[in-house]
């Protein structure tokens, strides 16, 4: 049995049949490989696209989604193992997982990071019970990296740039900015975007305010092993002139410093200081013609501005678009 | 690409052809013009009919509803164009429009006014911005008019004057009659019921205490004009009896006062001193032997008596078992 | 028509067909018994199995479920009749009833006692409106009883049983034992577990800390009835090693002491000079090789050890599993 918990445990090629086989499906959407099974996407954590796309793309492959999550009706859970369960939790995820696994063919789960100790949100403490408890595979739906979501991105650029007659990403310079967002966010979609644009052979670029906004170690490796696989590097700047200048792809995402976990009064007036890493067009003009993206939600003209998200180069709604062709793939793949 | 958002937009006979179709599936109600496809019921409000109507149509049509809303873990949602984006709302309406249309084949959207100032609820923005940004049809499933439960309502009353010999709804005498409710409600409904009794050719008379529960200028307008064109007029009146006198049909809503809204505390001893509203067995005593509905939710003995709700007459069940016809009749208009 | 409301209202082959039924769909579980059918599935309490199990049901026969819940956006109901509507409540559970019965081939409903006051709780009066006002069947999802969770129990005993050659249910000695648990829960699974025992044929013999924990003299006097039939008795003990000795079948719960309803501070410290009554190694070494359950959602180490649950004897797991094979028969027979 697989499970689909982070792109690092698939191989570039296995990815890259999951987006040809989204293509696919994009051009001819319908199919019967979920017929009659179903598949529980549990939120811990609010959701439109992927709670949307991923109830649409079981439908539309003759399955169906149930969705659940504690603020509609669960009970809490339990994540510790061998603890006296005198507390708040009225069940231990084993079980939830267990007997999920019983009714369902599939379960995808979202869970975000705490925010009060970046050790222990680290962990993925949530996926990893649930991959380890679950006898159907488990699909990540954003829990300290969105695997979805990336693929999705690869997907959307391979599109785009195809159609324009830019090639394949191989050697392209894919920039991760950093921007600005009045609270701290998760880093799942910046550690996720890191680590795809390196596994796709592009030559990537994190710009990031100071270092303390740079990425856990453990992704900054993994990227870093990707990229010299594919005789490239990782680098990292604060130099927004230097990042932008020839970029073929842009990247925006806001995350709160790995080092102001559970501080963030601390870390509010570093990252006011920073408002200006919004992408807008004076920074674009500087690019090589680049593809701009978001991962959605994005509070307009606070981390882009209406005239680059509006733009042609925009490929954000593409990239959420994709969301829906590459579950139903990954979908299908689990499903056997 | 159609959209359904006020009967206003559609001709008499197309209303009448939508209505038809879902009489026919009354009678026959399977079948696959939405096969495959899915829909997005975007709740900003409360609902349990129409919920529960468009989910079950959709279902019967071979279809899938996907039910949204942000107490159910939506993101927040900004609605102004070029606003930078630094408050509570995580996303504009704009990209969860467009990203839905890529998701779904239709989108259905309940947003009722926020009851704090007439001038800005009846711009009816979100509806509008739904209407404006999606690539897909949308629906309105309530905001300051009710469109799919006037289509119900004449589908009840044609289907009930039809089976008693009492012939067309042209020339039949109308009543919306304003009752009491202990809370200003929304005028989506009088809305609706004025408008559909006008285009429908019945002759209309709207009942309120006093001048200042008159309906809004767009509204008494354009049910004026359907009227004048068949033929008849609308009619104000403050009497009771005037009211009742005669009448074929009683339809029963409570709304807020406009010039109150935002200013509610200073209209509550108004209401309050039209409790005797309340449709009852004394009054439907002097109709000719009239249909009386509500649009449920109804409350007991405060808006209609026990008796008169659970008169013969009373077609309020008829009615909203039609939203479920209705609606299915207008996902297909829609869809094909 | 028939509603399933509880078990005393069907005889024991009546619910050894629906049992056997289920049986059939654990090893065949797709069918089309349900095509284009809804059921409604209204939950004004959390819930995981039940939700996820019916619903996946519905969907395996061909059907949809469409899952309703005041904190999901219900309107608030109103349950007495006659009553001025002119406080919260905005909907009679007339209306919503008879609604959903136009709407839906089928109605479950989960509604827990309010623990205030057990002589208003014991009425059940939201199922008994439900049962009154539905024109179409109507499944008891949990109020005062669990009826679904009794068949899923015997079910699983019944096929464990079986696999191991130690034969049918009658004779066997089965104990209900009330267990620890902080907070005082639903008497509703024990009343079931104690009816279905004695129901097919057991030996029952129900362990409670003290006389007040004895169940409300209904189940009691039902379990009696049911137990005389088939030739045997209930008992009573407050002594766990005369309740465990020779036991075949163990099933762990807690609840709340009847006398104390609405008065849980008093009887907090009396429920915790009981913590012993957790069901572990040492209590299970007393039985017969006794099969071990709970109806989940289970606090560790508290109702019952990590050692005994997690044991080859306990059958919690295909109790719960359960759930969706018995459901899926008991829809099936009621859908005709």
């Amino acid at each position: 049995m697989k499970h689909f918990l982070n792109t690092a445990d698939w191989t570039r090629p296995d990815l890259q049949a999951l987006i040809d086989d989204a293509r696919a499906m994009k051009a001819s959407p319908y199919g019967e490989a979920l017929k009659g099974k179903t598949v529980a996407l549990l939120f811990l954590n609010n959701s439109l696209r992927t709670r949307t796309s991923f109830d649409v793309g079981a439908h539309q492959l003759g399955g169906h989604a149930v969705v659940l999550s504690p603020s509609g009706g669960m009970w809490p859970l339990e994540f510790e193992d061998g603890v006296v369960m005198d507390g708040e939790a009225e069940e231990h995820v084993k079980e939830a997982v267990k007997v999920l696994s019983r009714y369902c063919d599939m379960i995808g789960i979202r869970a975000f990071p705490k925010f009060q100790d970046w050790q222990e949100d680290r962990k993925d403490k949530i996926l990893t019970a649930f991959a380890k408890y679950a006898d159907v595979p488990v699909i990540n739906m954003e829990t300290i990296t969105h695997p979805c979501q990336e693929m999705a991105h690869v997907m959307a650029l391979q599109e785009r740039f195809e159609k324009d007659g830019r090639g394949a990403l191989d050697g392209k310079k894919f920039v991760l900015t950093w921007t600005y967002h009045p609270k701290p966010l998760n880093t799942a979609v910046a550690n996720s975007a890191l680590m795809i644009a390196a596994k796709f052979g592009m030559d990537v670029t994190l710009l990031t305010p100071t270092e303390e906004y740079i990425l856990d170690i453990r992704y900054m490796n993994q990227a870093a092993h990707d990229a010299k696989a594919n005789g490239r590097k990782i680098h990292v700047t604060h130099d927004i002139n230097e990042a932008y200048d020839g970029a073929e792809v842009v990247y925006a995402k806001s995350w709160g410093a790995i080092p102001y976990f559970g501080n963030w009064q601390e870390e509010k007036p570093i990252r006011d200081l920073y408002r200006h890493f919004i992408v807008d067009e004076e920074k674009m003009a500087k690019t090589d013609n680049a593809l701009v993206s978001h991962c959605l939600p994005m509070r307009r003209n606070v981390k882009m501005t209406d005239g680059v998200f509006d733009s042609a180069n925009c490929i954000a709604y593409e990239e959420a678009e994709n969301r829906l062709h590459v579950q139903k793939a990954i979908m299908k793949a689990l499903a056997g």
